[in-house]
């Protein structure tokens, strides 16, 4: 086998074989295939795809170019959760206690953020002492014992996608929904979850520009987790601005907190009750969606689920002080407020721009190696469709040096105004179950 | 300028600016841009195209990635012409001479031969002591004194197609018509040449297997010699079967001298009156293509077309004693005449096959390194639309080695005969001048 030749084949549109797909993958890991033909075939495959057959032994052979969890000793199924990324996206601060608290056991590996959206390590370890590193049996220990932890996943895991995503990364072969789905799904499943939750999002702030395009992507995740006999369920949810208020490592752990404490904003608390009860579905655990969302409303609103959260900061060796007592948290030097410089509707909000500004501020990574500052970032006041008086402010910018002039330019273009009534946006577009 | 943001441009079908082409191609020779990266860019080409401006651009910065070549010394218009490569393409060396005999300037820089075609420096080179290389001061007073003269590329031509395409070569890029147009064309135009004539030739032994491939390739060469304001003629030939009846590198000189003499196949015959009068209207020698046409038929009829060949051959160092009698070429060791199993009209030639089992015999090369066996070939006694009786000799094969038996299995499979009667093929499908 040649891999010019399988290149030739994807470029004319031909269907791979799977002893052809492991042979690229296994190949490519083992450094047998040069960077420049892998490249190659990954540009082709942007144009040509990968079939429904393809796109299993794809990624099945991610997940084998790697160490897989094995999860077996944590009793009842095993819960996870993924997200296509977003900004302001804390989702899973609020949502992995929540859905512990009424019973679920969310085992659950996490990202670091790159570019204009944050990951969940990041949020966590802005939480002094928070580690985000356990031994598999730790993990498997806090999971059996208060329902939920969420770390870092393993150098180890999926080896394949790490090299194949550094080599996408640079060869503009990103944006192809099959190698995307390839890549959360390998993670997903490799990580040893027995259901899992997918938010797909769209919009200015997400990966997935317009609903056509998360739905194409959200398909084929649903497809391979059916290939693998995996209990999956995706939820369309609008990034046409910001999730919550808080754009920020320290800023979006508070803003979970208020949200555990059941004082959050609303979007991001109905997307955790909406999520969550599909996790307890999926997790056997109730059996019908209102029954699900009616036990989370429960566990926000008696104080469990924070309480949960709380646990699994103290598990994680989070020094809980914080927690207790948020104000513990130190603020970014400079608080800058940003007035509305006219009244009428928010009418759009660039969640790109916001997070790429937060990456600006320090709050992202530009390259991998960048280290992050958990205390900047932007606090939104208002939201598509609120109403604004002149002078009224819209975001606060939290950072740790004066702005730059270009700053300011770039947050004047972030938001518009209408003078016009605007509807709120629906957030949850619609759930996909197989 | 981030290359990763050019191939991004690229794969979503937006336009490159002359700016951003020359950052790529110069980038990639002085190795700045990483051949991962310039191989996802080709792929990308691949499937959007490059529109006139940028592939006059390409061709442009493929140009001033070397040296050029300046022929201003040589008296008269400076004519080239161009195979896309065909099985059994011996034409410049019946072509050059052949208009060289009529006063046309014919300065032409060749290549070799890599698979299943053969290239006319390694058919010359079996010629004994014919040299190929020439410095330019001698390659121009040859042409100054005798018409013509053939010889190798300079390694410092065009140096960024070169690493092109072995980076093509080996990530199934090749096929882009744009990228074939743009290396064509950049090496003649950096030749110093001022008209082209240029062979397109389609058919189950070209690299085009059709006539609507072959014409897109076309269209686009003549839109890149416009842009250099280089004259310029294509002929749309047909290569369903190989040209003339020898395959095989000395084999084919030994034919090109029968044609030299006016006693060649008749098809090579035409294929060199047709496009030799194109080269003499060119090169303003005469005004109309009749004129041309008789006037070289002359040339071959009255010896003086021969003559100059063997001038060339000359001046070049080659032995003219195996010209002036080719009985002195010595043979290969095996001679074995391939019959037909049954009678009929020849209907199919597979030349890529005939063109692959040359190669594989040792009469080409299957990586640039292999040495080339010139004495191996296959002669053809039939061709198609021609009757064939059972018994009677089909080709006759030349090898230095025994026949494998697997040879003969695929010998079978190069001919297919009919039992009702099949019509001459049309050789020159269509001329297109601008």
């Amino acid at each position: 086998m040649r891999m010019v030749d399988l290149i030739d084949k994807k470029r004319l549109g031909q269907t791979l074989s799977q002893k052809e797909i492991d042979f690229i993958v296994q190949g490519y890991v083992q450094s047998l295939i040069p960077d420049y033909q892998m490249s190659a075939w990954l540009m082709a495959v942007c144009f040509q795809g990968l079939n429904d057959n393809e796109l299993y032994h794809f990624t099945n052979s991610l997940i084998h170019s790697g160490e897989q969890v094995d999860l077996s000793r944590i009793q009842g199924m095993k819960l996870d959760k993924h997200s296509t990324g977003g900004v302001g996206d804390k989702t899973t601060l609020v949502l992995a206690p929540l859905v512990a608290s009424a019973g679920g056991k969310v085992a659950k590996m996490s990202g670091r953020g790159l570019g204009h959206t944050g990951g969940t390590l990041d949020k966590l370890e802005s939480i002094p002492e928070y580690q985000t590193t356990l031994a598999l049996n730790g993990f498997i220990d806090q999971v059996n014992k208060i329902g939920v932890a969420v770390i870092g996943q393993s150098e180890h895991l999926v080896v394949g996608d790490k090299k194949i995503y550094a080599l996408r990364d640079v060869t503009g072969t990103v944006e192809s929904k099959e190698l995307i789905a390839a890549s959360i799904m390998s993670k997903k499943i490799a990580s040893g979850a027995d259901a899992i939750l997918l938010d797909v999002k769209y919009g200015n702030g997400a990966f997935m520009k317009t609903k056509e395009d998360a739905r194409d992507l959200a398909l084929r995740m649903l497809k391979i987790a059916r290939a693998f006999h995996k209990e999956s369920s995706v939820m369309m949810t609008n990034m046409n601005q910001p999730l919550g208020n808080a754009i920020g490592n320290q800023l979006e752990v508070l803003e979970a907190i208020d949200t555990l404490q059941n004082k959050g904003p609303e979007d991001l608390k109905e997307l955790c009750l909406f999520g969550g009860s599909y996790m307890l579905l999926q997790g056997h655990i109730v059996s019908s969606f209102e029954e699900g969302y009616a036990l989370l409303e429960e566990k926000l609103k008696n104080g469990e689920a924070f309480k949960k959260f709380r646990e699994m900061v103290k598990w994680q060796h989070g020094n809980v002080d914080y927690i207790d007592d948020p104000k513990l948290f130190k603020e970014a030097t400079y608080r800058i407020d940003i007035r509305s410089k006219e009244e009428g509707y928010i009418e759009y909000i660039d969640s790109y721009e916001l997070g790429h500004l937060c990456m600006l501020l320090g709050g992202g990574r530009r390259v991998k190696e960048d280290v992050i500052d958990p205390q900047v970032g932007i606090v939104l006041s208002k939201k598509v469709g609120d109403l604004i008086k002149q002078g009224e402010i819209l975001m606060t910018i939290h950072s740790n040096n004066p702005l730059e002039d270009e700053m300011y330019e770039t947050i004047d273009h972030t938001i518009t105004i209408s003078q016009t009534k605007i509807e709120k946006p629906k957030l949850i577009e619609q759930v996909i179950t197989f």
